[in-house]
């Protein structure tokens, strides 16, 4: 893959209120970043990568990539992709560790996904996968196991919910303990982007939000960013909202930065 | 209903590209504008009136009504929103004829609704409700059309296509030659913004698009707008993207301007 052409300085000082900052509350700064069409779609349908946005946000989404201890992903994504899930801004100094979550351990990662030869070729970092703890011993995942190990990488088992879904808490506090992982960049996929905004216990996690819109509808059928409507211990919902929000313009898209971290109103009042 | 502070001129001359100008395709000079959330939602479902965009942007709808001879929307929407359907910006010049696509003459429109109070205090223009000709000799609808016809308003039959539903193409040559209507801004609801977006046909009526986007998602159930799929008469599929792109912010909510119309493309090549 050809690195990509710097990012212009005066368009990278507005990102800067947006970029990870030291946590407080015990988690990694999470910045969730996607671009979707005018009908919020991520793709034309589940497994077929799309194109949206053009070359500068493309440039501004590795240029932020630089910014954090990692990049986390969903399996489907890591299935239809086949990502570096690296920054190929040119001149980056630093890369982000891939996180995939695959509680059923499906994605069949080898030597030959672009992650693991982008690791060999020392253009990024190789993954961690998250998985079901039970099924950490299953023949595939010790010989992928052992693959990623000699990368640096490697699986780490994680205790399932009810539904058998990761709690996004879990994983978090995991990734802080046992990788010393400070920032997270979520980039997709849809069930991964949805149930971050579905909760609003979920929701507290997410710090900065930076979003690309293209001025294109995909039309209906496209795997779409759109919360379900779950309502709190209370039985209210709220839909979210981002705060000190900015636009920017870039080419034909525009970016959308803001912050939805709901702990910021538990100091209101007296 | 209190009148608008007049929009900024800074941000009115931003305007000026995409608003209507002469056609020479024989029909009206069509805008199609509305306000939805990051998840294409107009409204939290149908028949719920939904606050999305700030003030700043309402001043630039009720602006650019200012522009154009007419506004359209569907029955669902005048049935839930009773709207005025006029300009209420401080010094408008100029106030649109308000037309009521209502093939199935659903909308109850008495002495008490908005838009005929507007007209009564002559702060807008008496509509004309578009309903399928077999359904012009109602008693109900000969009653409603007497009371428009007092404020200069009425009804107008129109044959619909097998479907049930009107031809845009019969509407707006229809509007153009008994009306006079030179320019309609169309406003809504769902159906008759995604009946405008689906078919190559139909997207060939609009000239410009002016959305506003605002910061939050309203999550699934929402009245959305994203087209069906529809084929073209090759069996292809596409897009709907459009050209001379402008995002303009306003306060937490974006603008987006932009031309659809595919008949530009007609004159490609030599």
């Amino acid at each position: 893959m050809s690195s990509i052409p710097s990012f212009p300085d005066d368009l990278a000082v507005q990102f800067e209120p947006y970029l990870p900052s030291a946590n407080t509350n015990g988690f990694p700064s999470l910045t969730l970043t996607f671009a979707t069409s005018l009908d919020s779609a991520l793709s034309l349908g589940p497994g077929i990568q799309t194109q949206l946005s053009g070359s500068l946000t493309k440039a501004m989404t590795h240029h932020i990539r630089t910014f954090h201890s990692a990049i986390l992903v969903g399996a489907s994504t890591a299935i239809s992709d086949d990502p570096g899930l690296n920054s190929r801004i040119q001149g980056a100094k630093h890369q982000p560790i891939p996180i995939v979550l695959d509680p059923n351990a499906r994605w069949n990662i080898t030597e030959s996904s672009r992650v693991v030869q982008t690791a060999k070729e020392r253009k990024g970092r190789a993954p961690f996968i998250l998985v079901n703890s039970q099924n950490l011993d299953d023949g595939a995942v010790v010989e992928r196991k052992k693959m990623l190990q000699n990368y640096g990488g490697g699986y780490i088992g994680i205790n399932v919910d009810d539904s058998g879904r990761f709690k996004w808490e879990t994983i978090l506090s995991m990734l802080k303990q046992e990788l010393g992982i400070e920032s997270i960049m979520v980039e997709g996929g849809g069930n991964v982007i949805n149930s971050l905004l579905e909760e609003e216990g979920n929701r507290r996690f997410v710090d900065n939000v930076i979003i690309t819109i293209a001025p294109t509808w995909l039309g209906k059928g496209g795997v779409v960013v759109s919360p379900d409507r779950k309502p709190d211990p209370k039985g209210q919902y709220t839909q979210p909202r981002l705060k000190e929000v900015k636009w920017i313009p870039m080419e034909e898209d525009v970016v959308l930065c803001g912050k939805l971290n709901a702990s910021s109103t538990l100091y209101n009042g007296p």
